[in-house]
């Protein structure tokens, strides 16, 4: 359980994580067992070795990651908006997206959803 | 299953229905077994008894609903940012929540999660 202050600590951890493209930075947030659907509807990955294999890939292709308004947290539960910018192939992508995640009772993130599709993109 | 457009015109509906006291324009989104839990961490309520009383008082509170970007939309589930005014015994709090609708066949609201805490509120 988190107050605001601790859950929008999180929040910044992991966007600046993706931002600066600091693996350990996102993997720090996260239980060993996490379960990670981004984005919602795609096959879940379990586990710290599929998701340190999907945020690798993530942080090299995130540019940048700004915040869309403050956190929403109560008891193990927090969501929030923000946009990230990424580079992939040479094209500059934005995609607007809300994370829902859940925390463990040691305040690590054991359940992550991204809610995102292609409508949520444009060139940036 | 909703596209985009869909999504956004079912939020677009619940915004300006409880912005302009418009308990039916509201209730239309709901199946009639539906869930809600406002806030997240609260005794959710379910059924379309206890979901009128409930908005009966929400839009009588509410005086501006303001969204915060676009409405992500995957499959039968969306999320969206947005602020609310509300008046109470002469007192105006703004609050910032964000939505989870889950849709059901026929693209009504059957479960609703609304996140959002004191931490999220301020005068107005």
């Amino acid at each position: 359980m988190v107050n605001q202050q601790q859950a929008q600590a999180i929040v910044d951890q992991y966007l600046s994580s993706l931002e600066t493209g600091d693996l350990e930075g996102v993997m720090a947030l996260y239980a060993d067992n996490a379960r990670v659907e981004d984005p919602v509807g795609s096959e879940p990955l379990q586990g710290r070795a599929a998701l340190t294999e999907f945020y690798n890939k993530a942080v090299a292709m995130v540019v940048a990651a700004r915040s869309q308004g403050p956190v929403r947290t109560v008891a193990n539960e927090l969501v929030f908006a923000f946009e990230i910018e990424s580079e992939y192939d040479g094209q500059r992508l934005a995609i607007e997206i809300i994370d829902h995640f859940v925390l463990n009772d040691d305040d690590k993130i054991i359940g992550m959803r991204a809610f995102w599709s292609d409508a949520n993109m444009r060139p940036a």
